[in-house]
């Protein structure tokens, strides 16, 4: 299966000049929904995983049900004033101005071995961060995968050292 | 199981007099996360199922798996601004102010029998926007299916006339 086909593309969305890489066709279809979740099963291998981290909000809709195949802890990282209980930050640089993640501190615990999971990898700076946060509280990153990369964003330069692995590819 | 030990008690969050339940420690659970999954089939029975409706953004967590488990669809209802495509709204009144919802107009076809989840049924006015949003593109709401339910708050009644199920009760 192609799953390109169940990617639509929207001109100047969020804004002009940007072609947005909608996956919701994709989750629409149950099959394409399970071609994915078994294709991004098969990147992770037979790694041992303790932890799955999403990152809101879409990273949400695999990472939680990756966490349920790998028998693994689900753990959501989140904008600012979402997660109640103690946490620690991180704010890093867009391309206008800057973006704030947070993560519950003891959602991960030392030496766990941790899978990073969005949708899609651009620039790569919600990636980085994440994994920032999560080698803070002691964990270790084993792969950071991706339903797709927008090569062009230069995100796998960005995440140079972390294990990165994609489904789809895109200029 | 008793899942409740796994929902954590947060007193004055997101403000003074609230007891937040914190559902992160269920999630960062194996055992909790395949119990709770496990459990929400259980409320679906062998009701057939086209597509699970979950609302942003903790209702992403357990919708897109439930829609695996089900061999359903996974749509996604968001914020304003959120989704690119064709797509309606509604805006419904909290205690103070209001908020709105947004559904792409092709994510339910016509006929489709349909699973609205989310994690919290509070006062209800997400999930009956929610049930509004899909019956105006022509689905059925089946079931509307929550981890818990806060009784107080009286959700049960607002929306009465569907099929409400959940797995823990809190007063």
């Amino acid at each position: 299966m192609n799953l390109k086909q169940y990617i639509r593309e929207i001109p100047d969305f969020p804004s002009k000049g940007i072609v947005f890489k909608d996956i919701t066709p994709l989750l629409n279809s149950p099959i394409a929904m399970e071609e994915a979740a078994n294709a991004l099963m098969e990147l992770v291998g037979n790694q041992k995983i303790d932890k799955v981290v999403g990152m809101e909000s879409r990273g949400f809709f695999f990472a939680s049900l990756l966490a349920l195949k790998l028998k693994a802890g689900f753990v959501p990282v989140r904008k600012p004033a979402k997660l109640p209980a103690d946490k620690i930050s991180i704010t890093y640089g867009l391309e206008y101005g800057t973006d704030t993640l947070e993560i519950h501190k003891d959602a991960i615990q030392a030496g766990d071995r941790v899978l990073v999971h969005d949708d899609v990898l651009a620039t790569g700076g919600t990636a980085k961060a994440t994994c920032e946060l999560v080698e803070r509280l002691g964990g270790e990153v084993v792969q950071c995968n991706f339903l797709m990369v927008l090569e062009l964003l230069n995100g796998e330069e960005k995440l140079n050292g972390y294990e990165i692995r994609t489904l789809m590819r895109y200029r």
